[in-house]
Formats: structure tokens, C-alpha cells, sequence
């Protein structure tokens, strides 16, 4: 039994598809109970295509407070926020929602942030570091807005596809006081290596970064979660690297997003 | 922290408006726990017009296997059924509904049989019994139809709208084998005494049956939940009757619901 769940309970659904790897649900719930909240985070499965009406019930449902989002519904629960965060405006996405006053949605995206964060906490050094992120798709544009928030000198953006690294470079040219560029996937000089790209999910993937040009100077942080430790976090612990990997990720973002939910 | 939450949760939302004095998210989620059942029933603040989206939303939600129905939606629920118990189609509402293979609903009214259980938890005999029935309303209409399946002798049924009182008895009257009549408040004769009315809501209700007509040799039962002991049971048990209530009748469907839902 939750130790509070009755009819009083506020509701915080997750909506994703594939929901049942979430760890929210557990996470959120255990964290709302450790700030006496009677709050509870509950697994949605949501195809694609179906936000919409499901949107329009949650909006409806009086003791519905928030909601987060995950795959595939970041970017078209954007447009149900009738406010959103700077970061969220930039990256067209939200990850997080909650109730204005007036009983509208709110939106921000805290993927970014929490990618940050568990660097920090196993030990990176963001703050003033030249940084090399590979993958300028959703993930990798909240990492660099992230990464230039948190003060990195230099920003390198790599991805196979060149325009996706040139879109993103563009989009944040003014967001930091840092240097962006575009760059090859050789962190050659670099303090920080980033993957935001989904190889390592197969086996079989290519290392996004060759393991060769890993050293220990370089920390080395995976956006990848659930599926171990990462041929690349596996190549850069072999080099003396310290790491990060996306289930630290998703435990920095638990604090951020009960913040966030209850603001 | 519920037992068992995650992101593969099954959920059983309860809809209703107010919602926040329901006992089922609580008891149902108890339930499903003794099961060993990785299932949650939350609340869900739906208001008067606002069931058709919700509907909508929660049929898409795949993890969404069952609900439960309260007020005010209870006759408007039975139009998302694509099948529905014999009792349901009878009443024309459902208070639960469950997936069908095809993924549609399949709904069941199950407040009659919970009173009905509820008695005979308490020690009413029911079957032969000749009941007086008060309130021809929803819930006097299931009681009706249980108190039939459950084999009453003779059924007197009365309501200060004269109309529902006929309405119902044309309405049962190839339910079963009883004899089933319209008649006044007064339990002469009659083994079962039941309240199906609001009557007892507030301190200053008449009572639905004279507390002078009532002697030891009656079972009284009343529909009302959560407002303590109501003045007709007080009366009931100074008369020496033994009595239920309705927060006994909300216990008794739990087990019911339960094997509804993951019939």
C-alpha cells in the first residue's frame, strides 16, 4: 500500500510509450512521501497520436497537478503549455508540466539540467571545461543549452548529421557567453565528453567516440540508461576516465523535478 | 511507497465528482496487493460533462485495464459499454467496467449486491425474507434487483414520487420470482427494513421509516456511508434491531470489484 493514497491523492502521471521502463513512478512517488505530500506519479501508456485527447482529459481532471513527459511525447506536448521556460521555448520540448493558476500548463525541460547534474555529482568539473557532445538531436540541444548554463568555455558539437550540429549551433549561439562550434567527434583537448546520441543501446554500435582518443584527463558522461554500463563508459573506465551514465541522470532529476511540480 | 509502483502498473482509475472521501483507492489497492497483483486504483476528479474526453483518453491508455464509476456518472458510463451484465443493462448504469479482449468495456453494477452482502455480513436472512424497500431511485433499483436474485419472499417497494415506485416494480417485475408491490413506509409484516434514500444526509431528515414501526424482529439496512451511525439505524438499534450501514456495503463490493476487475 502507498502510505497515502485515497481519494484526497494528487495526481502527476508519466506519459510515454513504451511507459513500463519508467522509473518515475517509484522515484517521484517515494519523493513526494519524503516532503509529506499526498502526491503520486502513475505510468500512462500513450501512443503516439493520442496525446491530444489525453491532454484534454488530464487538463479536465480536477486533481490532475502535473505531468511528466517522455518519448515519443516531448515535442507535441510543447504545444499544450501555455507558458514555458526559456529552455523549453529554445528546444521546442518539455519534459515536465504543471498547473498555472488559472488551470493552464506550464512547461519546462529538465533533461538538460539533470544531464548537468549527475555529471557534477560523480565528479565533473562543468564550470569553465571544453566540452565535446556528440549528438545534436533532442537530448544532445538540451545538454548544450544545459552545458553552456552551467558555464563550459568551449562547446564542440559533433553529429553524423552535419546540418542537425549546424541547426543546433545556430539555435544557441546566443544563449551563452561560451565558444560554440562545430566540430569532428575527436575530444582531443577536451575535459568533457558527452554522448547524446542512442549508440550504445545495441551492442553492435560504434563507439560514438573511438576509444583510442580517450584519456584520463577527460571525464566522460553517457546519456543512455537502463542497458549497463556502455561500451563507451566501458572504454573510458579502461582509459582512467571517471564517468557518468544516465541512470545517475534520471536519479539527479528526481529532486529537480519535485521542485519543479511542487513550485 | 505503494508495494509494488512502476512504470508497469496496471491502473484502475475511480471517476467521480467530489471524489476525495472514495475509499477504493485505498482498499482496492489493498486488494490488489493480497494478490500479489501489480495494480493501482486512483482517483480521478471528473466533473458532471466532462466524462465523454476522459472516456476517450482512458480507452487509449493502454495500461488502463479497468475503472470504477461514481457520482455523478454512473447512468452516463453505461453508454461506453460494449457489453454489460444482465443487472446493468436492467438499471441502465454500470459501477465498474473492464477491458474485453478486443480492448473495449464490458461494465457490471455491482451497488445492489454489495448492500445485499452487506446484510447478510451483518446477519440479515435475506432469501425468503419479505422486505420494505424506501427510495426507488439508482441505488433502490439495483437493491431491488439484488434483493431478487438474492430469492426475497415479497418485495414492498415505496417512494414519496409514487412514479418511481411503479416505475421500478414494472421495471423488475420479470426480474424474478418474488412478489414485488408499491406501498407505503410502514415495515408490518416485514423481516428486512432498507433505506435507498438520501433521507439521514443531514441531521434534520425525516426519518424514512417511523422509528415507532420498527421492532426487534427487523434487519435495517441504509445506503448511507460515511456520516456515522444515521438516525434511522439509531432508532433501529433502540427498537433492538440488528442493522448495516453503508460503509459496510462500501467494504462488501471491494471483493466483488476485485474479482470484476481481473475477471
Amino acid at each position: 500500500m502507498p502510505e497515502k493514497l485515497d481519494g484526497a491523492t494528487r495526481l502527476f502521471p508519466i506519459i510515454g510509450d513504451p511507459i513500463k521502463f519508467v522509473k518515475s513512478p517509484q522515484q517521484l512517488t517515494r519523493g513526494f512521501e519524503k516532503r509529506d505530500y499526498n502526491g503520486l506519479c502513475v505510468p500512462m501508456q500513450v501512443a503516439n497520436g493520442d496525446l491530444a485527447p489525453v491532454m484534454q482529459a488530464l487538463t479536465l481532471t480536477g486533481n490532475v497537478d502535473g505531468l511528466l513527459v517522455t518519448m515519443p511525447h516531448k515535442f507535441a506536448a510543447f504545444a499544450y503549455c501555455a507558458t514555458r521556460s526559456e529552455t523549453a521555448r529554445l528546444l521546442g520540448c518539455v519534459s515536465v508540466m504543471r498547473r498555472n493558476a488559472d488551470g493552464s500548463w506550464h512547461g519546462d525541460m529538465l533533461d538538460g539540467l539533470a544531464f548537468v547534474k549527475a555529471q557534477t555529482d560523480q565528479g565533473a568539473q562543468v564550470k569553465d571545461g571544453r566540452a565535446l557532445l556528440v549528438g545534436a538531436g533532442a537530448a544532445g540541444s538540451a545538454i548544450a543549452i544545459a552545458l553552456l548554463n552551467a558555464g563550459v568555455r568551449e562547446l564542440i558539437i559533433h553529429d553524423a548529421d552535419a546540418s542537425r550540429s549546424t541547426r543546433l549551433k545556430d539555435l544557441i549561439s546566443d544563449a551563452g557567453h561560451a565558444s560554440v562550434n562545430v566540430g569532428p567527434a575527436d575530444p582531443a583537448g577536451c575535459t568533457l565528453v558527452f554522448n547524446a546520441t542512442p549508440m550504445g543501446l545495441a551492442e553492435s554500435d560504434p563507439l560514438p567516440v573511438s576509444a583510442a582518443l580517450l584519456d584520463s584527463s577527460m571525464f566522460v558522461g553517457d546519456v543512455i540508461a537502463g542497458h549497463g554500463v556502455t561500451p563507451l563508459l566501458k572504454a573510458a573506465q579502461s582509459a582512467g576516465c571517471k564517468t557518468a551514465n544516465g541512470v545517475q541522470m534520471v536519479d539527479a532529476v528526481q529532486e529537480m523535478m519535485l521542485d519543479f511540480l511542487r513550485g
